[in-house]
């Protein structure tokens, strides 16, 4: 049994100036919430830094958050779902490509509140799914 | 390179009524970022949800974000720090246990921004260290 499931997505290869354009970075968000059937709680949180510097949103939903990061000078956008019931997939990879530009797009599911089988006291990763389409 | 790390913490075993107390949550929030020299850019978004349920807490940082999710009925609390900078770690399993009563905290740690280095399009986990402590 687990509580959720997180989705960890970094997307490579990005449009600097779409990195920091806080209005395009929503608009994929609300794209996101409304293909996977989730609600959010607010309007959000959105910060644009200063220069030549990215743009960090935060959403609370009522399944959870969304949260992303942008990297212009890196060229990189970072993005995590993290959704209290299973089956929250989205087309991370065509999208991403086609709202960013992105290059290359890696995604990583990690169950949340999923305890290991092992009673050992060592490491055991938990349980991942990985796929990486460039 | 990476652009940054994400710590993915899980404790099980917690004292319900703590994960419904959004004052203790938020101590323990304030004591992370305290610990760990990060800055948080607002107060941070919270919400309590009706009836038996748990609390959300969302905090964005100069450095990215922190999040925290509890589910009182499986007596379990999620953190999620997202750091932009290398060497944000804290005593998850020493202060979740005496804060919480956590019986259990699972630790996981993700780069992000981090291209994996095979060109294959085949999934390559991304490298974790992970360690569970009970």
């Amino acid at each position: 049994m687990e509580v959720g499931e997180e989705w960890i997505v970094d997307a490579f290869g990005c449009e600097p100036h779409l990195l920091r354009d806080a209005s395009c970075l929503q608009s994929i968000v609300k794209s996101i919430l409304r293909d996977t059937s989730l609600h959010s709680l607010h309007e959000g949180y959105w910060h644009t830094f200063a220069g030549e510097g990215g743009v960090t949103g935060l959403v609370a939903l009522q399944e959870s958050h969304l949260a992303v990061h942008t990297y212009p000078e890196y060229r990189i956008a970072t993005f995590s779902l993290y959704c209290c019931r299973i089956g929250c997939g989205w087309s991370w990879d065509e999208k991403l490509k086609k709202a960013l530009g992105a290059t290359t797009v890696t995604i990583v599911r990690v169950e949340r509140g999923r305890l290991p089988a092992t009673t050992s006291s060592n490491g055991m990763p938990t349980k991942m799914e990985h796929s990486r389409e460039g």
